[in-house]
């Protein structure tokens, strides 16, 4: 494996004074309703109410001084974008961000609030890249990808790392799949720190390209994309493909509708703001309660960055 | 007074087991654009949603057993009704619950699924105490008024204790004022647990019945009634105005639009589910910084029983 435990304790260490050890709730109505014993690691409650600041700002700290200095560069419309402006920051760097133009407003300003330059593109992948690399060419940035990049990878499975700690012996944990970051960091922890524990990972219908990919073993798009979970959208790259298709036990998936209703749960019962993508883990306990009923599961609330604007359109 | 330190002692260690102690809270974010250090007392995670339940399961548990055998009866629309319903559930006894006809659903359903027995009436005064006399002479139920109790208000000042007890040497503590049971236990536990820190309430515009009462010296009703912290609607009595004229600093009012800008940096910010009743003493504090700059001040987050519907109304 490319990323060793003693490279977790370290991305631990450092990334310590600039992150929460985030609490670990949990819920007697969830548990009644499942079944199980669930432990939620709230990540909601993180700086910048995402994990992603674990693994953007051990991907900052990790660069040398000199690298560090000429600014750092990525390409994101969501939590990744305010991390690296977040951890830009923190070492008094510059960071440029580019995002698709069609960003809403709120994620815009939380980015342009931490000091970032931001560089509009048309809303598809290719003006995305190529704007990231006149970028890079021009201000000499280094570029840290919001899930492919090993030092990022290494400091999202700090996350699991505090959630075993906290709670041993868990017998599962689940975790979303996007583009792969969090949970291929969370199997490697599961993997060094409790390897009895069974890893699961859930993912919308409406993006379910990792379910695909680890059914085909190689990469793969998502059949169609249509999801309000939209943390969720990317594809899985090959560093993350290589980790998550050794260890994931599998993939499973929700509907929407799934995801709206663990939501509500989730703001009725715990009155917790979680980002749909961050309940997907939830929805896919609650789709599957055979597999988990009894047991002690870990789910990972992942983000809580949510358009206040969108929430009577849920629960309406 | 009425309700000593060795009483609020008792009604704690009573309550205890029926009870979460909250978690306290801080926000980086609401410290810089307030400028003081804020403490938040959640009692959005409470159970039951809301403060509620310290009072009524004081009140519940004080009775003698013949008393209580009988059943408990109330009037409420709100987190009263839900108090009261799980209070007698815990002991095993009935509740019966006059609720106005007009009350949302999802309350009614939140008492009903705590095995209470619901009786509707018209939504005025006179119906709610008639209808309420006539179910307490038919089944000899015992009446527990939502705040006009000293069981209840002794119950409801373990909240501050137990804010206090965690944070010592506040400055200032600001609390929600409806029918003041909250506010008058509050009171009692600063100046019994932390002599020197001051008190204020905040309350909607809408319903600025407390801060009549307060320059009048007597119990007032509000001059008109139109505002969202639907909590907040009632009268003081006189045993709650007795312990809030001698104690309380001030009653500082916020109108509904600072009531909704305030819920949402607590959504924003912090990922909480607050209810607009319960976010008022934030909004007084962030409508009156000059007051709290540069202090320690802990601010009670009431109760989280939002009609989620209602969300998206607020937040467009």
């Amino acid at each position: 494996m490319n990323i060793s435990k003693q490279q977790i304790i370290d991305a631990h260490e450092r990334i310590k004074p600039s992150i929460h050890n985030t609490p670990v709730l949990t819920s007697k109505t969830l548990n009644q309703i499942s079944g199980a014993e669930i432990f939620f690691k709230c990540e909601n409650v993180q700086k910048i109410g995402a994990f992603k600041i674990r693994g953007g700002m051990n991907a900052v700290l990790s660069l040398p001084e000199e690298k560090r200095k000429k600014g750092i560069a990525t390409h994101s419309s969501g939590n990744h974008a305010q991390a690296i402006a977040f951890a830009a920051r923190e070492v008094r760097t510059k960071a440029f961000i580019v995002m698709p133009d069609n960003s809403p407003a709120v994620k815009v300003d939380a980015v342009r609030a931490y000091g970032a330059e931001i560089f509009f593109c048309e809303p598809n992948q290719l003006a995305r890249e190529s704007l990231l690399q006149e970028v890079v060419d021009r201000t000499g940035a280094e570029f840290i990808h919001p899930y492919n990049n090993y030092a990022v990878i290494t400091g999202q499975a700090t996350c699991a790392k505090e959630l075993i700690e906290e709670i041993p012996y868990l017998d599962f944990i689940i975790t979303p799949v996007g583009g792969g970051g969090l949970l291929s960091g969370t199997l490697l922890s599961a993997h060094y720190y409790s390897p009895s524990t069974i890893v699961y990972a859930g993912e919308p219908e409406g993006a379910a390209d990792a379910l695909l990919s680890i059914r085909n073993n190689r990469i793969e798009k998502a059949p169609y994309v249509k999801t309000i979970a939209d943390g969720l959208l990317t594809t899985l790259g090959d560093k993350t493909f290589s980790i998550i298709k050794r260890y994931v036990k599998d993939i499973l998936t929700v509907s929407d509708e799934e995801i709206i209703n663990a939501m509500r749960l989730v703001y009725e019962r715990m009155k917790l703001v979680v980002e749909p993508s961050g309940v997907v883990p939830l929805a896919a306990l609650l789709n599957h309660m055979e597999i988990f009923r009894g047991k002690k599961v870990g789910v990972i609330f992942s983000g809580g960055n949510v358009e206040l604007r969108k929430l009577g359109e849920w629960f309406a």
